[in-house]
């Protein structure tokens, strides 16, 4: 059932609690800004007048907010260039490449480019995880809210042995360790991946901003405003099997392939890799309370990252009578998100080291 | 009515015929194989090991065209590399932009992208007669069967005096030496800003190869078989009137954004353009014959380069009778086909001159 937005600015307002999310991107952009003017070494870059300055933006979407962040990074580049040398303005000229992985939907990405943008821009179909630009030709690179997908659903999960998970385990197998373990162990080895490639493509001096979502340390999933909605999702996914429209074989075959790491754990892959130093890491402030109308909004936005993986699993019949429920069990459940941490938006600024590639 | 194809190896049949256009492909892979050998000057270009190699394709369409002609380029740069350095195995990294304009499908193009390339590919939304890349960064530029699309209709064109063409000249303005006139001059802007936008992103010793459809010097219109086209299909939409399926008016505001030059108004265009030597010009072997059968293959090539702009402008019921009925008029005028002389394949090579931009 629909439910229309609350307004005013009481503490239950769309007005309020967007402000949190707001808070989030004026927070990353003044982090990007600073990054720019302190740690941007143009002299290391080899950037003179006559250079193309290439920008990268990692799993870009469709717009509008890769837009946003490329012109907040050229606005800033500009400005450090103006600062350099107030005599002899700048002629340098951007090139920005918009990435995400070749089913995403480049038409609309597009159509939607601004018209009075100040860079040249191409679109780049491919897996991150994998080399996506020739070597040593990126400046700065931008990854937000992507680096969690996974390349694939680990081996030990999609494997034989998955239906002999019990049934608590198949309403929530992110709770069980073997599970949590063969995740955190893929989202290593693309995170490696990952870095690899981009040691490959970045020039040395060049910056990687990445803003993730990520499990506060040291708390269990199953305590997190995460695990309560894994746990919501699992059992309105049993619901439907009592009700019949499907099966708990078809619940326990169905994957999503993402992690969301701790930042401990995201530090430590990223420091076992020579080619990146990590500049900055930083939580930003979180941008939702634990109030019920969130866990409403959370419902509309987890529709929209989750319904494409539901229904190719389940068909599309499935998708409107689960989100349905669904909504209606975020509701049941609002104390239990009410009482749990959320999980935050990190966010990381890594440099690329001058040493060479083996 | 659908027609099959013509099989065995006689006069009319499918393999004959298509063994012109085969030709006219093998012949543009021979010259651009040669330019490579004899005319790209790898010192010129500043190419070294630790470079990028930028090739462009403009007006990509989706495939597969465009990958077969890539993959022709790199694998004649490649072998040229090995001969001049057997020793040292080069390392240089390929990148390769697709271009085409906005509404062009990007998804279509990505989704066919060859697994096996040697190259990073991008897709870059754009008029090729503006701005597309930054300055001095690409080395090989190929457009094929593109450069008659114009910017827009020439303005003398859709002005209100468009209405005070006769009757005759509403079913073939072509002719009307005004309109001409008009279309041939929006080509030289359209060209001259091409050429201008391509000295400036091409690198100096930089190549570009052209294909186009190119009409015969010394030929009126009138007696070339795209006149014939022309007659044939501006007749068929006067028939449409006479039906009562559209109106004069409507057949009057009609315009298609393309001319055929001929080659020597191509060559003068060029040559006032002192950022680009030619290097070669070359008619290419015939691809059609003028037989009937031709004509008939003609039809639905016919049908997909022009279904778009027929739907556009008479509406999608428009175009199922208009095309059934054009078959039917091409078989018509089968022997109006024969008598005339074909546009002809115009293969030129261009070289980017040393001089410095203004």
């Amino acid at each position: 059932m629909a439910q229309p937005m609350v307004g005013g600015d009481g503490a239950h307002s769309y007005a309020k609690n967007s402000s949190g999310q707001g808070r989030v991107m004026e927070r990353a952009k003044e982090l990007i800004n600073e990054a720019i003017a302190d740690k941007l070494d143009l002299k290391l870059l080899k950037i003179d007048t006559s250079s193309t300055f290439r920008v990268a933006d990692l799993g870009c979407s469709t717009g509008p907010n890769t837009f946003i962040v490329v012109q907040n990074i050229i606005e800033a580049i500009e400005l450090k260039l103006l600062q350099a040398d107030r005599q002899n303005p700048s002629t340098i000229e951007f090139q920005v490449f918009f990435n995400d992985h070749p089913e995403n939907d480049f038409n609309t990405l597009f159509k939607a480019l601004p018209h009075s943008r100040k860079y040249f821009a191409a679109g780049v179909p491919g897996f991150f995880q994998n080399r996506l630009f020739p070597k040593s030709t990126l400046h700065i690179i931008n990854s937000s809210y992507a680096l969690h997908w996974l390349s694939k659903i680990p081996k030990e999960i999609v494997g034989g042995n998955s239906l002999t998970w019990n049934r608590e385990s198949i309403r929530n197998k992110r709770f069980v360790n073997e599970v949590a373990e063969a995740y955190s162990a893929q989202f290593k080895n693309d995170i490696e991946s990952f870095l690899n490639a981009r040691a490959q493509e970045l020039v040395a001096g060049g910056l990687m901003f990445i803003l993730i979502v990520a499990v506060p340390d040291g708390i269990p999933l199953s305590q997190t405003t995460l695990g309560v909605f894994y746990d919501v999702f699992g059992s309105c996914l049993m619901d439907m099997a009592k009700m019949g429209i499907t099966s708990e074989e078809k619940i326990n075959s169905f994957n999503i392939p993402n992690h969301r790491p701790t930042p401990k754990e995201l530090e430590s892959i990223i420091k076992t890799n020579k080619y990146f130093t990590i500049e900055r890491m930083e939580q930003l402030a979180n941008r939702m309370s634990q109030s019920t109308f969130l866990a409403k909004c959370r419902t509309s936005a987890v529709r929209a990252v989750y319904e494409g993986v539901v229904m190719e699993h389940f068909g599309s019949e499935f998708v409107e009578p689960f989100f349905n429920h669904f909504t209606v069990k975020v509701e049941e459940n609002a104390s239990r998100f009410e009482k749990f941490q959320n999980p935050i938006d990190l966010f990381v600024l890594l440099k690329r080291t001058g040493d060479e590639l083996n």
